[in-house]
């Protein structure tokens, strides 16, 4: 069948939405990585200005019209098709775009911007009351746009939604809790296995050479020529203007090598935006399908690659050499142990492999108690501190390096945690499917071939973009939904008393 | 009077414009100096995407109507008020916009792009034939354009409106025609008085150095914190997204000191847009009033500071110990002689103060002539090489360093070249107003001190951004319109036979 004419006008509609979703990316990373600060008045305009554009052509009532105009035509087509993915897609973000009234929607973004400065102010100040108006407030708002999806089996499902589209809060319970019941001991394990931190992180690695051991690892690891950028910024994060303008960034400390683990996380962001299929660009199916697909990714490269091994057998003779005479007394072994170590702490994102989801199962579980109202914003700092205390040991010492420590509840910003540790889960599930398909693969990073591994994730999840949920993208990939078992499986047999680390 | 309601949308419709606007100039900038090159067709789409957003807003009958809800608020104000001002210069803008059939106006950007990837791959082939059907299609686009404005006294207006509002080119024509009489025989003193290139500029100037000079300059000159950036480029522009961010770039080569005057050009531009006034930000009228105006500052602070005495009787022992031993052997007189030769040449812009503008009188006649059909495509290189050698003495060995030096008739952009040299004709007239003002001026250059020249430049010219006509704007900093004596006497002065260099 001919696509009838109301498709292409459709087409032109969302090409135009998306084409401004992405200078809005693009401006987002010029604002954190070139932007003179005194812009930011200006910027905010400017960025308020071609979100409502985007959102005026979105939720016109032609984009409504053609979507109806084109139910028959999506009948005809096969559902995995480009043209009926597009039409399903669209009309799930056009029916959940279109319900929030406007003038809901521009207090929810006020309010993240006055929360967000708040924020900023409260955390460096150490001062939970000064920013809790401002949470209680996200809560209001919260609960009136989840009020708006009546269906929903639970409020928090449809905050989630927004973040890891058709995901439920009953399936991440699920997952949250036997990988709690495991992990909790785990914890103990390996802290009797890798013992106290013996200081190799902690050195002074010069800057320039971390710049150029984070270049030299994202060629390595590989990408289309001229279409890659790589930045330092305080806040590392990926982003972009298309599949052939990928920008990641990272962040040098005068010592320690986060460095290079924050390219090797952003490049796994950046790979997967890159290596979307050109047919999907231009539309809203051209990118990521979902916060916690886009973090199997990127802990996939960090951890699976970048802390394995295969990896460092290849990798760690480099690194010696390039920064020498520095390492020239920590062997392999010890290197190897060094960036692996387990240890409890406060701050989620320098949280080693194990802990790190500890740290996000109970942000999920005060998330839920919050929009329940079982527990009020001025009781999260001691909540806070008592679970940090059951599920970590760690005693919290204050509220900046506590509950005030992520930017996320300073934007009110609701449902996004959980898709860090659904990320981590699917990351193992996916790794062990490509073992199956590349019985050879731990051969081939330890020669430093990765090409394999890039064009599998291509092939097998890339490639599809926003085509199908991020659960249907998991199983096409991986043959059943999301299961934390490889995951705990792998965790044990690295980090576990029974194997040696 | 208050302003009406219809103001009030009037104002925010105009907002969303220059704000889309903004974005595109930011978009622009990146385009040249972030993006990765494979990058290109992504931003092109998105580029005109937001061009056309913007054009619909703007041409939306809404404005119209709006525009003349307003005539009689418009009446009721002083005629120099911001708001009258706003009102004036968006009825002008709007009435020549929607004059122009949408059809029409897609056929130019398009012949633009394609004519500028002819120009790019014919300059370095040396083949004008491969490009000569892009410069005939872009000269029948032009006079379909032209003829959308029958009011006009003749064609060329129509398009020099465009880069110079209300600029006649009878007006323009007088005062070249009595700078072509003064500066030929000029020319021939200035090589009698300078002698031969003695090759001062051709040393190797390390490349940091250049860059440490560039940052020292802007910095000294002056700005408000946080709000400049300074990158290299190819080709050296100006560029931002509002009074607090502006970008310039310059371009560092292994030898010689371009770069260090490039920058001072490119400062002077992004301090005009610097310096509009607050009021008028996020309105059309915040920005620089006309090409030439723009051209007037850049020159200003390029020639009339940069090629001064007094500058680099402030600045050369700082330059000399910058570089030190570089320019351990060259004193002082040698140095500015060096700076300040004439020499006829190929290449406009690289060409000297004086003869630059015979580059660009040729430009101006060669225009008007192709628009007339006095000369017909096939006959520009020859045209071009006679006048060539009649204004310069200079035999043009290929096209490439010809005809098909510059970029602008690639894009089709005709009408722009006038204005680089009306710009340094006002650049004398407003120098002598201002030494009127601050008679001590050469001494506080002298001094290294120049926010006195950048505050007069804040307080009669830029910040009344595009309130009034280029003319207007200029006669109310100097009290007459543009008057081609001040500046010919300048040169003169400078490089004539009367006058010691």
């Amino acid at each position: 069948v001919a696509a009838p004419k109301a498709f292409d006008e459709l087409k032109t509609r969302l090409a135009q939405v998306t084409d401004i979703n992405r200078v809005r990316r693009i401006l987002g990373w010029d604002m954190q990585v070139m932007m003179p600060a005194a812009g930011a008045g200006a910027r905010g305009e400017q960025q308020a200005t071609l979100d409502r554009i985007a959102y005026d052509i979105f939720t016109a009532p032609e984009t409504g019209r053609l979507l109806e105009e084109l139910r028959s035509y999506e009948d005809s087509l096969d559902p995995d098709s480009d043209d009926a993915s597009l039409l399903r897609v669209s009309r799930k973000d056009f029916e959940k775009t279109v319900r929030i009234p406007a003038d809901l929607r521009t207090e929810i973004v006020k309010a993240g911007t006055e929360g967000f400065m708040a924020w900023r102010l409260a955390r460096p100040a150490n001062d939970f009351e000064s920013f809790r108006p401002h949470l209680e407030h996200h809560m209001e708002l919260r609960r009136r746009y989840v009020e708006l999806f009546p269906e929903a089996d639970e409020p928090y499902d449809v905050l989630l939604d927004d973040y890891e589209r058709g995901m439920k809060a009953s399936e991440v319970r699920v997952v949250f809790d036997r990988m709690k019941e495991e992990l909790v001991p785990l914890v103990a394990e390996a802290r009797e296995l890798y013992g106290d931190d013996d200081g190799t992180l902690a050195r002074a690695f010069p800057k320039d050479k971390q710049e150029a051991m984070a270049r030299e690892i994202i060629d390595l690891f590989g990408h289309r020529e001229n279409s890659w950028r790589l930045d330092p910024t305080v806040h590392p994060f990926a982003s972009g203007g298309g599949v052939d303008d990928i920008r990641i960034t990272t962040k040098y400390e005068p010592t320690g090598l986060e460095s290079f683990f924050a390219s090797m996380h952003e490049y796994g962001h950046g790979l997967y935006e890159h290596q979307v299929a050109p047919e999907l660009d231009r539309t809203p199916l051209g990118g990521g399908v979902s916060l916690g697909m886009h973090e199997s990714q990127s802990r996939m490269w960090e951890n699976l690659v970048g802390r394995s091994r295969p990896f460092w057998r290849f990798f760690y003779p480099r690194l010696q050499e390039r920064f020498s005479p520095l390492l020239d007394d920590v062997d392999e072994e010890t290197w190897f142990r060094a960036v692996n170590i387990v240890q409890p702490s406060l701050i989620r994102i320098a949280a080693d492999e194990i802990t790190y989801n500890m740290h996000i199962i109970l942000r999920f579980e005060l998330e839920q108690d919050l929009l329940a109202g079982n527990v009020e914003p001025r009781d999260l700092p001691s909540e806070w501190n008592r679970r940090m205390d059951e599920y970590l040991g760690i005693e919290v010492p204050s509220d900046a390096d506590g509950v005030l420590q992520d930017m996320h509840w300073g934007t009110g910003t609701i449902g996004y945690f959980p898709t860090y540790s659904l990320g981590n889960v699917m990351s193992v599930q996916i790794w062990e499917r490509i073992k199956e398909d590349l019985p050879d693969l731990d051969d081939r990073l330890e020669r430093g071939e990765f090409a394999p591994l890039r064009e599998w994730l291509g092939e097998h999840i890339h490639k599809h973009g926003r085509k199908f949920t991020p659960q249907e993208t998991l199983e096409r990939a991986v043959g059943s939904r999301i299961d934390p078992e490889p995951y705990l499986a792998y965790l044990r047999q690295k980090h576990g008393a029974a194997t040696p680390a």
